[in-house]
């Protein structure tokens, strides 16, 4: 009786390509910018979405919880004999500027050849909407689903997870499972499927430099007085090495695990050459710390980042000020065993050490997230590899992830296994995930690839069919 | 007879002040921002006030060259047995942003005890509409003007007076005079005038860096290339010492003249002491470049100055990108005897030597101008230290500006005295004014101390007196 269900979910979900599809262009639709508080309604919007497509689908109770700063989507379907398995998505998107660069606009979804495009179709809505639909077409064509299941929909995954933190602490007895399966991220390309068995962590920060007390004229006091923007370039150039780009903030490297050969051939394996890294980024040439393959730079080292310089003038033309205030908005990533909260203090530490007298500075902390890495050896990752294969029909590549997953080390410390009294708090987590690399995700013009999209519902389907069949 | 038409003036001057001031708040209401190609319509509309105006007091011929770029104002009066005299002011006002940092409308003039508070009050229509009024007072009183006079108005000094320039090179025969008076700039305090014989030069520049073909994840990509912000903050900390504050472009100082000991003790003599900076900029201290005075430093002494850095993110919240562009508009005060082209050939020249292979840079340059150094014994100079200590009380102190007046190296270039086969460009040029330190010009809440307008009136009508006894 098993194999008919897996077939029936299969036939189901290839006969619902379009339907799928315009669902989730009626998702990306809705602008749910979490970082942004203007769009906080938009983000409401988008839950209510998911809300009632759940249950459409089958699942009788389904929460919103509204209760803090972002919402979060909870629903279960229990109670049968088999292994419990809790699926993470999210729906909150990042903003769009710069919004001239957009080709199409964000919002308003448009499929061109293989690709749908939209903010937010790649990360993440079009990968939670996989598991939605893998979910619908075993619904729609059976009793059951194979397995005992839990879905947790984040809507604050680009600003930290916050609210998700809080819900997972409140609710970490009903959320226990035999493991979660995460769909947020990028396979190499679409024959090579990954399998992330680790993601770095993550310290955002604003240094803010004051000045005089009000914007001068550069004519009058030009040479009076040190000029905010100066003094933070040259904080700025200060934390990051021009010729080895090794982050120069002291102590920065001590805890910094030093990779296996083992692990660096694994790693390895994965065809990122500088090749593809060229191809992806269009870069002039390479970048990155010396002394590391392009495939460590991303994934088992750490860096720092300016992203922006808030103070002066920026608009067209030109004006001769020195700002009273100039802030830059930077961050880094970390990795095993970095803790953000020992980098925070180290970064504040020396910026107001290299600082001059004629400023004050301040560092404000906006963003921490630590890193993870699993075990990659555990059972229901390789069920995640034997998923992909069928869904995909090649074999992944093991792979850790360069972006911060908050929420991953979160459910991994908060979250058990039921019944499980030895190794409480060792939840092992599967991420896997059908982006690309060329989805403009965090950037204008981001798009999905809707093979990996349909792929990605029958990997989905067959991880429940495996996973169930534990 | 020549006493009593003086009199006739400075009474009449003190009898409007209430009027003046009333038509000076009209003209602050046109936000004639020449940075800004939105602004063009409100330029012209402060051209064609003051053309109204100056017809309604008596010069019958007023030409506002719409030609060009900026708007031109231009008027004379000859025809007298008496020197001449070429009279200049600006109606162009810079910016206003960051405009939450107004705490009054910067085009709603507002009067607040002894100050007029608006954009433009102090740099320059303020001090422009001061020259207005003293002609008015001479010309509602007696039948002529103690002078052969002409009226120069200029709508793009903020900017570079490209349009001037053309203007004055069309017209230099007609606009050759005996003297230039300038007034556009701060006296020290209300009881210390100054007399400045010499402005710095600058160069504008915007430095581009381009890294990846668009904007990428910092999590996806951070590592692989590298960051055009984090290059341009490593190229921009390049171009100053964080402890000399010299300037580290190679031959930067080779032509900057040295100052005699006379220059240094004249210079001296004004109070600019560093409880006067510090009282003015609001600075935790003072910066600027090693062994150097502070009067030196603002006005005899080049700076580098960042004004502003665009790319990446820079709104509310966060956001990972790294971002294909980065620019940060800049520029350097430059001195005696440097020549803003090759300061500009030298800093492309430099930028690029600097910068790493893994980006490409480019060096746009927004503006030039040459620095200015006048002889302050020549005659038309001391008749305004006369005219300054009837008008205001006080004796001025010599100066040298640490902004700069393109247009006055122009002026002096292009324009001839009358009669004078001799020394042909060697035109006198005298640069007075009537603002305060406190100005907050180029800067939120900029001001104009009422009681400086007023005197400030009073000392044109002496100085076109001094002049015209010649």
């Amino acid at each position: 009786m098993k194999m008919p269900v897996l077939e029936k979910a299969l036939t189901y979900a290839r006969e619902h390509h379009e339907m799928f599809l315009s669902q989730l262009q009626d998702w990306l639709r809705i602008p749910s910018i979490s970082t942004l508080p203007e769009h906080r309604g938009d983000l409401l919007r988008a839950a209510k979405f998911v809300e009632e497509k759940l249950r459409e689908i089958g699942f009788s109770d389904v929460e919103v919880d509204t209760s803090r700063s972002h919402p979060t989507v909870y629903t279960e379907r229990l109670g049968l004999e088999a292994p419990t398995l809790l699926l993470y998505g999210h729906f909150d998107v990042q903003p769009v500027d710069p919004l001239e660069a957009w080709t199409r606009p964000p919002f308003e979804p448009v499929i061109e050849g293989d690709n749908l495009y939209a903010r937010g179709a790649s990360d993440d809505k079009g990968q939670a909407f996989a598991i939605i639909a893998a979910l619908e077409s075993y619904l729609k064509t059976s009793v059951e689903l194979p397995v005992n299941l839990k879905v947790l929909l984040d809507g604050e995954e680009e600003v930290g997870s916050k609210s998700l933190h809080a819900f997972l602490r409140e609710h970490a007895e009903k959320l226990s499972a035999d493991a979660i399966l995460i769909a947020d991220q990028d396979m190499l390309d679409p024959k090579v499927p990954v399998i992330m068995y680790g993601v770095r962590g993550s310290l955002s920060a604003e240094i803010e430099v004051t000045g005089p007390a009000h914007d001068l004229h550069s004519g009058i006091f030009g040479g009076a007085v040190d000029n905010p923007l100066n003094v933070l370039v040259r904080l700025l150039a200060q934390l990051q090495d021009g010729e080895t780009r090794k982050v120069l903030i002291p102590g920065f490297y001590d805890k910094v695990e030093t990779l296996s050969h083992e692990e660096r051939a694994l790693l390895g394996q994965a065809p990122v050459t500088d090749a593809v890294g060229l191809h992806f980024t269009g870069a002039p040439a390479l970048g990155g710390e010396q002394g590391y393959k392009l495939y460590e730079r991303i994934s088992t080292r750490p860096t720092f980042e300016v992203h922006g310089i808030v103070g002066g003038f920026t608009g067209q033309g030109k004006k001769s000020v020195i700002p009273a205030k100039a802030t830059a908005k930077i961050s880094t990533r970390l990795v095993p065993n970095q803790d953000p909260n020992e980098i925070a203090e180290r970064i504040e530490a020396y910026i107001k050490e290299i600082a001059p007298p004629t400023v004050r500075v301040n560092v404000r902390i906006t963003g921490r997230a630590r890193p993870v890495k699993v075990d990659h050896t555990s059972r229901p990752v390789q069920l995640a590899a034997q998923a992909y294969e069928k869904g995909f029909g090649y074999k992944p590549v093991y792979m850790r992830g360069g972006g911060s997953l908050p929420i991953v080390r979160e459910m991994i410390d908060v979250l058990s296994v039921p019944r499980d009294n030895v190794s409480r708090n060792k939840i092992p987590v599967v991420m896997i995930g059908f982006g690309l690399p060329d989805d403009r995700t965090h950037a204008p013009n981001e798009k999905f690839h809707l093979p990996n999209f349909y792929n990605g519902i029958e990997t989905i389907i067959h991880y429940l069919d495996l996973f169930g069949g534990a």
